[in-house]
């Protein structure tokens, strides 16, 4: 069994490492501009956090602030508002995110294999990362999630399928509903298990339910269900997944 | 076209006129009962109201007092903390909502029409009253949901439908996250949509998307599509919904 069989953590500690090789010649950068990144990487690592589990709605920029440990005045140095916060935390988790998950269309022609380990890279990237988990499950929700947020791309990877002849879908707005709901709600399941450490439970291990919802997933895309099972339980190609930059140590 | 074909707000009119004539005995209960019971439903519609747009975790007792105009303190005289009272609102709001569903298996001996049919009234009332529909759809992404809340009286309908040979199911637990997660995913665009005055959108019109979800639903549970069709357009039987009792004019 290779280590992404198992889960995806170490590749994103992989990840992790590079994204410090690269970063290190900041380290030379100003003292000045050292410390104004690296409050800017705290305000967005507390709002990543307070976001994931209250939404933007519950949070307010005093809170985010406190948790920061920096001073509130110094928010409005970074961000124009909690919207504007918001909004870079959707550009830069979701938006990096998104682009990995393209790397797999290098590796895989099958649109249904794609959707299938796309949806399966994120339910157990939610596991190794309730906190991103619940940010992605708090914001995709909404209208804007299929413009700013991971919808665009489940749209656009749904499309490639039915133009390719691939996916039998007569109704794109509901077919896009139940296969991004039932993504999201495994993604929530899953971080929900790590988080609270109820594993094993009802739902069984994320390994084998990243699986299992998957093999839904492409039934509801049209295909038969052998095939969809026998899809969902092929081995993940290998992707250097991004780490995330803002993690708090918990 | 009867009326519950169009939407189920004459319904839940009526029921609320029911609802009203009932407590009437009440109105000649001594002023100070009168007082209190008035200040308890006004911080239940207050609480249903910031943790339908926010969730539990987003709200502070204060802000509940606030919003029902009522001073902090007598919050204590009716709720021992934040989540005894949202346990009051699952309680009231989405048991009384399940016990009026279960009045559609009176009318309807098959479990796939059942479960179809709670689905369609699931999304529409969301449409009819967003503010319950944001509410059930906060609660409903957690495992607490599956004993307290609405997931339980799902999971017991797919379990008769499966026991009765009606649905072919092999995989419980990925079943009931992908079709409870489709519904409440149906739920919060037709919230949104009835909201936000998106009507008509990318996903159509409340009444056609119900339908159009219910059928995919049915083919999750096993049914072939043509029959999940078939069945997800059948006019809804008359049922009482109860009325939302908390319900804030906006």
């Amino acid at each position: 069994m290779s280590p992404i069989e198992k889960t995806p953590a170490a590749q994103l500690a992989l990840a992790q490492e590079s994204t410090a090789a690269e970063s290190s010649p900041e380290v030379k950068a100003p003292r000045g501009a050292r410390r104004k990144r690296d409050t800017r990487v705290r305000l967005l690592g507390a709002a990543l956090h307070l976001m994931a589990h209250r939404g933007v709605g519950g949070v307010t920029i005093n809170e985010i602030t406190e948790q920061a440990d920096v001073g509130f005045g110094s928010f409005y140095n970074h961000f124009e508002s909690k919207d504007a916060i918001h909004a870079t935390l959707i550009e830069e988790v979701i938006g990096h995110y998104a682009v990995a998950l393209d790397k797999l269309g290098d590796q895989l022609s099958d649109p249904a294999e794609k959707i299938s380990a796309s949806a399966r890279y994120t339910m157990l990237r939610g596991h190794d990362d309730p906190t991103w988990g619940r940010f992605v499950f708090q914001t995709s929700f909404s209208r804007d999630s299929m413009s700013d947020g991971l919808g665009r791309y489940l749209l656009q990877d749904i499309g490639h399928g039915v133009s390719a002849g691939r996916f039998a879908v007569d109704d794109l707005p509901s077919v896009y509903i139940a296969v991004g709901s039932t993504i999201l709600g495994g993604l929530a399941a899953m971080s929900d298990q790590a988080e609270l450490n109820h594993e094993p439970d009802f739902f069984g291990d994320a390994q084998t339910l990243s699986k299992r919802i998957a093999a839904i997933l492409l039934t509801i895309l049209g295909l038969p269900k052998d095939e969809a099972q026998e899809l969902a339980n092929r081995p993940l190609p290998q992707i250097e997944l991004p780490a995330n930059p803002f993690a708090q140590p918990s």
